[in-house]
Order: C-alpha cells, then sequence, then structure tokens
C-alpha cells in the first residue's frame, strides 16, 4: 500500500446505492473496502464482492467463516494434509487462525498443541478450545517442551509467527513433517529481514517440507468449507471470539495490537457511518 | 561418527573372503565400507553390500551410477517433480550431483542453469554439459542473474549449497516452485549453524516448498533409475568425470578439495591394497 492510498483491508458493509443484479440497497456484503466510511467497488478482483454466507453474523463472516477460517481450513488440511493420529502444532495459536486451525487439527482425530503467549492464552487453548496442550513462548523453552510433548515429533506445524519458534519446531519435525508458512509476525517489522529458519537442514535429515500458501488460491472451494465450518460452529465444536475495537480513527491502534499480542481473538474495527442504522461496518486487518 | 570410530564412507573393494552365497573372493563389490584398507562387513543395513551394477566400471559405481547420480534423479524428479519446459536452477552444478541433475533436466526438457565457482566450471557446464547458462557465483551477482536469466522465476532450484546462494534462489521462484534441499555445503562447517534463509517468506508469496530428501528413501527403485542413467551414460547424453585422489593418508586432504572447491567431477579416493593387484579399492566422500 503506497502512500496516500487507502489501506486495504476486508470489510463487511452495507449496500447504499447499487447498478449490480443482486445487490440491493440494505444488504450486507463483504469484500476488499479498505479503511473508508464508504467505498465505490465493483465485481470481479481478488476479493470479488460478495454477500454473507447465509445465516451468518457479521462477526463470524469476519472470523470464522472468513479469511481467517479458511486460511487455517486450507493451510492445515490441504497444504499441511494433516491426518488422524498426527501431531499438529499451531504458533500463534490463540489468534484468528491459530485458534481455529487449532480446533479442526483436534477435530480431524490429530494431537493438536498450541503455542501461545501469557498463561491466560494458553488456558485459553487448552480450558476452552480442547488443545491437549498449551505452550507458553514467553515463559518456557519452546524447543524442550516441543520435544517433551511430541516424543514421535511433529507431523504438521502450522505457522503464524516465524522466528526463533519456527526453528524449535523445524528442530522437532517428524519423519516426513510438513511445516505449512502462514505467516510471520515475529519478522513483519524487522526492515533489515530476519535470520530466516537456522535449522532448516533438518528438512533433509527429517525428509521434511516447508511450504506457503494463499487463501485466495482456494476460493473455487470456498462455500463447501465455509458450510463444513458453520456446522462445527453450530455444534459447538469450533468456538470462535472477536476483538472489537471501535472508531475509524484508532485503526492504527487497532492493528498494533496484533503486534504487541493485546487482541484476544480476530482483530475487528466497527466504524459508524452515517447512512443508516444498519450501516456500521466491520473492518478487518489489512490484506492478507 | 565419533572420534576414534573408522570414518564413513561409501566403497567399492573386492571380496577377499566370503560366506555369503554369491559373494565370491575377486568379486567387486560396493558398500559401507570406510575408510580402511580392509573391511568386515554382512548383508543389511542403510547401505546393504550389493554387486557393481552390470557392465559398470568402478568409477560410475561410484558417481553416476551411485549415491550422487540417484541423489541428482529422485531428487530432481520425485522431491522437485520437474517437468518439461520448467526452469531448473542447479547449485554446485559442476560437482557429482548437480552436473547429473542439470543433465537430467535438459534430457527432460527443462531449461537447466547451473550455478558453480569460477569460469573454468561455468563453461564446462554450457560447453560440456549442454546447460542453458551458467553463473559463476565468485564474480557475479547471484540475485541479479537469475532475475535476468528466468524471467518467469524458478520452478525447481536443486540446491547443494545453501547460504546466499539459496537466499537468491527463494527470491526468484516461480509460482508454485520448488527448492530441493539436497546440501548445503556452505554451512556444514559454521559451528553455530547457519543464518537460515531469510528470504523464506518469499514461499507463501510464490505458494511454494522447499523439501528435504535423502537418497537412501528412494533405494527400492534405485536398479531402475540406474538402468535409465546407465543408458543416458552410454549414448552420452549424461556426461561425467571423477576426480581420483590417491592413498588412504591423503583421505582428509581429499575431503578438504570439496570445501576448497578443488575437486573437479566426483572426488574419489584409490587406496592400494595388498592382496591383489585388483583389489585397488575407490573411496568416495563420507557419508551421504
Amino acid at each position: 500500500v503506497k502512500i496516500g492510498e487507502v489501506m486495504r483491508s476486508i470489510a463487511v458493509g452495507e449496500v447504499i446505492e447499487s447498478r449490480l443484479q443482486g445487490y440491493e440497497p440494505g444488504q450486507l456484503v463483504q469484500g476488499m473496502f479498505g479503511w473508508q466510511d464508504y467505498c465505490a467497488t465493483g465485481p470481479g478482483g481478488l476479493f470479488p464482492v460478495r454477500r454473507l454466507p447465509r445465516g451468518a453474523s457479521i462477526e463470524a463472516s469476519m472470523s470464522v467463516l472468513g479469511l481467517t477460517g479458511l486460511t487455517a481450513y486450507f493451510g492445515l488440511l490441504e497444504v499441511g494434509a494433516a491426518k488422524a493420529g498426527e501431531t499438529v502444532v499451531v504458533s500463534g495459536a490463540a489468534g484468528a487462525t491459530g485458534s481455529i486451525a487449532g480446533q479442526i487439527a483436534r477435530i480431524k482425530g490429530c494431537h493438536a498443541i498450541g503455542i501461545a503467549g501469557g498463561d491466560e492464552k494458553c488456558r485459553y487453548l487448552t480450558g476452552d478450545l480442547g488443545f491437549c496442550a498449551a505452550i507458553d513462548y514467553k515463559a518456557e523453552n519452546v524447543a524442550a517442551r516441543l520435544r517433551q510433548l511430541c516424543p514421535q515429533g511433529i507431523d504438521v506445524f502450522f505457522d503464524n509467527v516465524g522466528g526463533r519458534i519456527l526453528d524449535a519446531a523445524i528442530l522437532n519435525l517428524a519423519h516426513k513433517g510438513r511445516v505449512v508458512i502462514c505467516g510471520g509476525i515475529a519478522s513483519y517489522n524487522e526492515v533489515a529481514g530476519s535470520d530466516g529458519p537456522r535449522n532448516y537442514m533438518n528438512l533433509v535429515v527429517r525428509r521434511a517440507r516447508m511450504e506457503g500458501f494463499v487463501v485466495t488460491d482456494y476460493f473455487d472451494r470456498a462455500d463447501r468449507a465455509i458450510a463444513e465450518l458453520a456446522a462445527w460452529v453450530a455444534r459447538g465444536e469450533v468456538r470462535y471470539r472477536v476483538d472489537v475495537q471501535h472508531g475509524l480513527e484508532n485503526a492504527p491502534a487497532a492493528v498494533g495490537r496484533l503486534f504487541a499480542g493485546d487482541n484476544r481473538g480476530k482483530q475487528l474495527l466497527k466504524i459508524a457511518c452515517t447512512a443508516s442504522a444498519e450501516s456500521d461496518a466491520l473492518l478487518g486487518r489489512p490484506g492478507v
């Protein structure tokens, strides 16, 4: 995003005026509307405007049934190819994507272990979300705990973090292990670039692979995935939470919460527009 | 290998005495015989004793039809899944494994580009081995040259080197590119460990993967691969060379040649034993 451009963001908004059939005023739609009160947009593009999934709340559409839920779903099951009985480790596990990835792993019969920062988040993982175990990276030696918790090694490491946590996971991969690179928040702000995973040669020893992906590549199959996620949510098997901040002027601070680890669930921002009482919009974090 | 143990090495030797049916004195066999004049061994193990491929010379059995040839074959075609029309880049391309990988890529209809150190090796790649282009990492900016030579990006990067060359390749991957981690000689001697590939997050942007492998996993299919390699060699489509040093006392220095880049082709060591004139043995480099 260039200086002066509208900051990119997925958002839910209300149609005020439309020349596109099937999109009438009052309809709630989701799209790449950006950090702004109003957005003029058209069909097509990488994030085509679409109606919210049937029966889904704005909050769910922006999290578990939106980009982060789909990222967890396709990243774990397609890229990571997690199978029942395998050990799945998720970093950033209390976050919007990681929490869903871990719960899908649990539902699929995997041994799900989460890495998060702080005791509160770790208790949330094991107490509320059904992770088998949680590692507090702020207080524990991640590599040592992984060795202890995964005596057979890690079959799938779903990484949102990078840095030394990724290193610790690579060190503890199982034979034919898979590292799914979903994000790397540890190095997003390092202008000079991070050091990269020092232990990558362990990929040879373990005959393992490390793979990146972008969820938009799977959009043609999103409807089926959303239906499956929605069913899990309806049955209480997948839980999610959103962290709603308010006011467009607070958008930068809301993003900052992600980097400080202050958010509890999917970071959203609600902005009140003047068009109607129903036109409140929820903005998610920028980009993918 | 622990201090005081026999240094591991694949070798060809002559059977002097045998209680194993089919292995008579005088027979040439290949196995993990180590740096020593004589070796007592049995059947089984990771590198089971086997006869040389039919009609193969000792030199070929220790290189193009041996571990390095098989590593190139399975690494490129199975792990890298190189397909006709794709761009394949090989590091350590003048080496025993890289030179075969590049030639197989060429035979399979790929655009084969080699990275090697020095003008002589680069001329060998394009002049003798039929690579499309060569990059001299000692004299050229590898990332810039890759960008120039691979405008569509690298589909398969077959890496024997690691370090900044791996970084440059990851930076230039094509959509759905594959990095085959075969070796990482740049960091083998770094006690503190290398920095790791700084650009690994480009795996996400490119939806790419990085995968390690060990050739022994493919031994059950070695015979068919050796037959295919032997046919290419017989037709002159695959060339190989060996660099034979002499004398067991020169074994450490022979290994050092690999790290200095002094070897020209597969580094072998010939040791003269006293049993018979035919019992000269050729020792390859230790381990896999």
